[in-house]
């Protein structure tokens, strides 16, 4: 199993230590767990393919790593990042466009199977907050925070505070229509965002060119044996890396993608930062420089104002399971200081 | 003059009355300024046509309104919506899409023409403002204000407060491109929202198929008398609500682009309430049913989540004016404080 251990970050190092938390991020390939510390700092860490899209197999997955960390570390709460809409009391989940829950109470599921409190939200929104805690976000006030994976998450942080709105269904980027009549997406419309912007439109405009047996697509076609389900978005960013003038191309075109959307949130929302994540992200500048290009493009009013910096951001794959810890351990202080409310009180009324 | 009373909202009527002040609306078309109580009360109002790109007919326009008004009645500020990026100290217009604002310090420059305090703001957010505090938006706490004249103007209301952002310029909703490779914009991009959603491309539409001599133009072009240069967003309006079927339909085209930004938009905010405001508006539920129709059936994980209220602004086109009337009261209210704070010290510093 990989045990990964970061430097701490120097400005999360204030203040006192707080409990031990294990975090777990569901996503629609992989599930990641680990055990947290609260300056941010993973103590242990794991990671399991997504088992398909039955419900109770996940929720066997969760509670199965959960065990494997609980005894390694002494923990106080589990957070749970899901790639799905979370309701606004951060238990159900009420839509997921890459899994298979569907109004599903997955905090209560899971509350019958673990000894200690749990909280969901929304994966994109873990990985937001762990970014501006102990990330790339540091030292911004609002920050736009893109999780460029199967799909594009995202969070919008004011002030270390994910932008929730009404429901709690804010940050929904991917499911933006930038192509009138455009791809098809998982959530049943057509023309998301994500269908450009993300790893699964890099694998698919990728393997439509080595299915067409494009020369173009040669290399890519040499490194896979000429099967195309080998083909990941890894993958295309390693041929990238190595040179490959068609993956360097394909990703250039996520990012200009990417680059175009940005402009229209910041038009929307003016963040002084925007943090870019996930698994593409990976790709570095091979992907950010087309990003800031068509950024600077499009913004209305370029030139006439400040742009916000685009930034990759600084905690890996791990962010997702980080924010969800750091949120459990927020939700488990909070439970604690409840139960000594509840004691002083009962005390006074003897 | 036209001269419009408003009855008093209920809800605007709790606490004490405050000092009247002055709003001006600037416009790509027109400029509106009245004289408004705390309660939101229009006691006087003056309409003007834009005079043309030069930016010091536009402020000459600004201070004779404003003379005018005062010379009816003893106000304590004046406040300023103007089309155009206002920056964060709400003093400079950075960049105006359909006016010749570059860089412009309007408020410095009316304040040595004018004698009571002056705040400028972009005219969308004041008439967001003014419909979240007086109008349509009442009651909901995340408000998504849309104001659909010459392009998309907008504000997002949280609390009855403008969210700003990072430089004070969150809300250019109608330069979100939604079209790749659309039709140009005044801003210098393509594909923005406003060139399908608004006023002006009402008209668009209307004028190529009365060129085109389209026979399902015939009624439009009898209302012209075959010249183009005279078809208006009202003029189309008018039509559709007198029956002619290319109006209405020219209006559903409209209000499915619109429904349809409104879908991305509340899958990145989550808004509890969206409220339609600004010229074309005027058309009610002409536009306003397609745009929930295309909203119902665009908006991600429908079926799985409260959707908000699309509904009409309350205060028609006096909504730039009375925001913008209310924040000058906020301000001068801001000013006397500081001035008394500042006679206090004074006091005890002697």
């Amino acid at each position: 199993m990989p045990e990964s251990v970061r430097p701490l970050p120097r400005r999360a190092m204030i203040g006192r230590p707080g409990p031990l938390t294990i975090g777990i991020d569901i996503g629609g390939t992989k599930v990641l767990g680990g055990v947290v510390d609260s300056f941010g700092t993973v103590l242990t860490s794991r990671r399991r393919v997504t088992p398909g899209r039955s419900v109770p197999a996940v929720e066997d997955t969760i509670v199965q790593l959960v065990d494997e960390l609980s005894a390694e570390h002494d923990v106080a709460a589990v957070g749970i990042g899901a790639a799905g809409f979370v309701d606004a009391a951060r238990a159900t989940v009420l839509f997921s466009p890459h899994l298979a829950w569907r109004d599903e109470p997955l905090r209560e599921a899971l509350m019958r199977r673990i000894k200690v409190p749990v909280v969901v939200d929304n994966d994109a929104n873990t990985a937001a907050l762990a970014e501006c805690r102990f990330g790339a976000g540091i030292g911004h006030r609002y920050v736009l925070c893109i999780t460029l994976g199967t799909g594009i998450g995202g969070a919008f942080v004011i002030d270390n505070r994910v932008f929730r709105g009404q429901n709690g269904m804010a940050g929904e980027f991917g499911h933006m229509q930038v192509v009138p009549d455009g791809h098809r997406c998982e959530c049943g419309n057509r023309g998301c965002w994500e269908q450009y912007a993300s790893g699964n439109a890099l694998v698919r405009d990728a393997r439509e060119l080595v299915l067409a047996n494009s020369p173009v697509a040669q290399d890519l076609k040499d490194r896979i044996g000429g099967d195309v389900s080998l083909l990941t978005g890894p993958l295309v960013t390693e041929a990238a890396q190595a040179g490959d003038p068609l993956a360097i191309e394909l990703l250039a075109d996520i990012g200009t993608w990417l680059g175009v959307g940005l402009a229209g949130m910041t038009a929307a929302f003016d963040p002084g930062a925007i943090v870019v994540g996930g698994g593409v992200s990976a790709a570095g500048e091979l992907l950010l420089a087309p990003t800031r290009r068509a950024f600077s493009r499009t913004l209305v009013g370029r030139g006439h104002r400040p742009e916000p910096v685009i930034t990759a951001a600084a905690l890996g794959p791990d962010a997702g399971f980080v924010g969800a810890a750091d949120m459990a351990r927020s939700a488990a202080r909070r439970s604690r200081r409840r139960r000594r409310h509840r004691r002083e009180r009962s005390l006074f009324s003897r």
